[in-house]
């Protein structure tokens, strides 16, 4: 069991012209895993506003695992990256590799997402693309290594992140 | 229609005693998906130099994707990626991930590439290899997600960099 | 031929609670393509530690290659990229990516490993994982570009990191 928080950026989500369908994807898939989600918010894409939400779950709620979702892209609104390495004490560069290396096989475009994972304090926070079928694409090709990680970070074992034993 | 900087960094180009071959081969290879060269700069590896070019590139001229070819290896005069660096608002990871996965597959060396991409302003920047063969390799691997990408930098469409539709 | 570093970054190890396998096994391999370990350390998971170490390998010994074992992980104590990060002159971040992929044809764990690799002044740093298996196979994907690159740093030949021949 972990808890997990779901920050969906988006500017027309926060305004309410379009309806979020990935905030609800990523927790169906999450469940899957034992994650139980703690805290959902809908935000601008403004910089300010993504890393406060960030910070907000993980200092005042301990969140485990905090999923972004949209605000990775070219658009020049497009600043969840940003946000998020502004906050993350420890880059944890591997995920977004694998990410993009799963969804390159199915088209070219996932090379452009600018998406970035890190870790502050215990938790891990992970950008995902902005489209459910993104979102799910990107979380199917880390979910395996998930668990084992969220275990280490809430120091629940001596096993290491990688395939080492003792770190 | 989008325009094209090439940068071609290189101590000996810069001072005639070789030949430009990869700036020519940049050239041809964008007119195949559109892109016409507005601009070609040849400089030392210096790391000032370079960024100026870049930042002039950019910020005077407005070119849409600049193209710098050299630099980009482990010899201690190879400094075009702190130069690009320096100067972008933005990562984008994946770009040089895919250049490598690509060229790892003909030779182990191409893990040696120090190149990276990134935006400033509305331009995207990209670090190719030296050599006209590492160039044509590189550029192939990515040239289908540049039309998308620089569309969006343009604002021209409202779809993100990603797979995703809202960002 | 060229000159090895091998810190073993284990707070088990540094205090003679847990044998270390790591920096043997590393020994062992690199003796295949040339390399003679010329230091040795174990040290504790301290991020000021790691960083001295690597300083003193650099620029007090003048070691070609300096390899680190353990701390890449997601454990608080951790801090091996992070110490490395602060030293390094320039990122290399193709060789993390290397030896990411082939470790992930083995287990997804490996997308968790937040290793990195970088140049400072003319000695190359590369975060290896903690457990002998882990430094195997990591070793083993970069193994056939090593040779070359340590040339380049030595600036033994005028050809580039990647497939260019001037840069």
């Amino acid at each position: 069991m972990f808890t997990v928080g779901i920050i969906t950026v988006s500017d027309k989500g926060y305004t309410g012209q379009r309806e979020d369908l990935s905030g609800p994807a990523i927790e169906r898939i999450l469940e899957t895993i034992g994650g139980r989600v703690a805290d959902y918010k809908i935000v601008p894409d403004e910089m300010e506003k993504i890393s406060e939400t960030i910070v907000h779950m993980t200092d005042e709620l301990g969140i485990d695992l905090i999923l972004t979702t949209g605000g990775t892209g070219f658009s020049s609104r497009d600043v969840t990256p940003e946000a998020t390495l502004a906050v993350i004490d420890k880059q944890v560069p591997g995920i977004p590799e694998a990410m993009r290396l799963v969804s390159m096989q199915i088209t070219a475009k996932a090379m452009l997402s600018r998406a970035v994972a890190g870790i502050r304090k215990s938790s891990l926070i992970i950008n995902l693309p902005g489209s459910p079928k993104g979102v799910t694409e990107s979380l199917e090709a880390i979910l395996p290594a998930l668990p084992h990680g969220l275990l280490i970070l809430q120091g629940k074992t001596g096993e290491c992140g990688s395939t080492q034993s003792d770190t």
